[in-house]
């Protein structure tokens, strides 16, 4: 860190009330939390402060595995602050070597909510009572889209997030979501068989239905409607986790986020020095676009975000490829590599088994 | 057109029916009109004959006015039929010398409509009384959107469009919908005057209520509300129009699509030779990237083409530009031309008066 953002996080750090001895700590992290130390040491049993802990460390382990592999490029750091409650930290490392943007963004956000962000926010649009048509909610996750430069190296992105909110008779409801998934602009069957495998892996630790259902969810989620098609090769995807506790739905998450680096940093080690033509940046281009689409036409987070006053747009839109291409009437020939893709992504695969 | 192309149509046209005396007829159009001349020619005083005639004679028009500013490159035309009945005829510059991607659409399209959609549909979303929940409808219109190479050539658009719409009880509702705005990558005062100006000589011919009333409707629609700021520096804009009669509506409609070109090709042909840098053609890209933002999140037309069952996606998605970028937290330096036409799209001024 340079001298000067030092100094800035040290004093946001002091201002929300951490000590000398507490930087040492949040020296690991990529700036100090948005709740501040001392209040996340204050209520450390409490879940909301172990998943603080959990997406800070996840968004400084990804950050310092991505800057690893471009080392003339440097992540920004943003801490930015909400008006009506909360705040969050944005890594953004962009037009690099390697990555062409790769943003890893944190946020923990709390105020009211109205109904109509309420419903957007949980997938199966359960019904929440509210009072005068607002709900008290605490939401936090760290989410990132990785858009390498290279077109041999796939787009991947992954969000974890917590939720509590309280309804009208005081009943506190809390779940969890999240997921990681893949989108190759050309297919290699060894990268898909490997994401999908630590994925797995990750899942089957905890109970062996979960892969099958979320890899299916994943599939689902992703979907272009307008296209007939999937945004990428999947992954997983899961909402709305409240069971079987609070305890083991949090272990689960945990494992899913650790499993974030050893799924993708491999691939993209692998192929960052491939060769590649013209033409195969063109078709990346064109797939950068299908990207955009689902993103501002589909995407549940990008909606919610776009609908929550005070959001950082800035933040929410990082998903965003630096650069997009629309063709009109492209249709790759028979055969070709692009055309092997597009399969995939009209007909999902089983890759793990 | 193309001896290939030439055959196509005239089998597209016998197919519907046309004589063989019609063809100096529709070699005004792009292509065979999608009802058919032998049935225009019979329901020939029923106004949506005469829009669809209307609107096919604005494709040539537009058409016709560009391909002649770009001599190297040329339209293809496709002629598609909706299999819920209906069809359209998308005509697409694309990579041109002066154009990027310019594409102007007509589609005539009639079947039943999902309450949803009909809702979609109406800018005040009046509820519709359908049976069944579909609703017998008809509509046609002819839309396009003109993305030119040089950054000191603005984009333009424009839309013009006519519905009918059956409801439960037999009580037929119709009404017109449209407008043309400009969207500059630069603020150029003296085109920005042009363009209202024209337009506004277009609505005062029928009514100086009309111009001061559409010039803010485009305001507030073209908003992009999680930015603050506008697509655009606007035009004219209206919708659910249904008065003072068919006949006035109508005639309106005609002198709003007759002032397409007017309004636009003399920007084109001022600065489609300016020099422009690196760092304008970089700004462009980025305002090409709020025109999808635009159009994927807020369009009304947009979703509405999404939601429609059998709609054309390549079709809809031609207003998409060939290239766009998104840079995390870009902000022009104060007192640049960017901030300029930025403090336009932020605070809509007024052009005419």
């Amino acid at each position: 860190l340079g001298l000067g953002l030092w100094r800035r996080q040290a004093a946001v750090a002091a201002a929300r009330g951490d000590e000398e001895g507490d930087r040492e700590l949040w020296q690991r992290f990529m700036a100090p939390p948005v709740s501040g130390l001392r209040e996340l040491r204050r209520r450390r049993r409490e879940l909301r402060s172990r998943m603080e802990l959990l997406i800070m460390e996840t968004q400084a382990e990804v950050c310092r595995a991505l800057a690893a592999l471009d080392p003339g490029a440097s992540f920004a750091v943003d801490s930015w602050e909400r008006e009506e409650g909360g705040g969050g930290i944005s890594c953004v490392l962009q037009d690099g070597e390697v990555f062409e943007k790769a943003g890893v963004n944190v946020s923990v956000v709390s105020g009211l909510l109205s109904e109509e962000a309420a419903r957007q926010m949980r997938s199966r649009g359960k019904a929440l009572k509210a009072k005068d048509g607002k709900l008290p909610f605490c939401a936090m996750g760290v989410s990132s889209v990785i858009h390498p430069k290279n077109p041999h190296v796939p787009t991947m992105h992954f969000n974890y997030r917590y939720f509590e909110i309280e309804e009208a008779d005081g009943t506190k409801k809390w779940w969890f979501g999240g997921g990681t998934d893949l989108t190759p602009t050309y297919l290699n069957e060894e990268d898909a068989i490997h994401f999908h495998k630590t994925l797995k892996e990750a899942c089957d630790k905890h109970d062996l239905k979960l892969y099958p259902k979320y890899k299916k969810w994943c599939d689902d989620y992703f979907y272009i409607k307008h296209r007939g098609e999937r945004r990428g090769i999947g992954g997983i995807f899961f909402d709305d986790l409240d069971s079987p506790s609070k305890e083991e739905a949090f272990q689960f998450v945990k494992s899913c986020a650790k499993a974030v680096v050893p799924c993708y940093i491999p691939i993209v080690k692998k192929h960052c020095h491939d060769s590649f033509t013209p033409e195969e940046k063109l078709w990346q281009q064109l797939r950068r676009g299908r990207y955009v689409e689902f993103n501002l036409v589909y995407d549940r987070g990008t909606k919610f975000g776009l609908l929550t006053p005070g959001s950082r747009i800035e933040s929410i839109l990082m998903s965003l490829p630096l650069t997009a291409r629309w063709e009109y009437m492209h249709t790759p020939p028979e055969s070709s590599k692009e055309a092997e893709i597009l399969e995939v992504l009209r007909n999902p695969k089983d890759w793990v088994h």
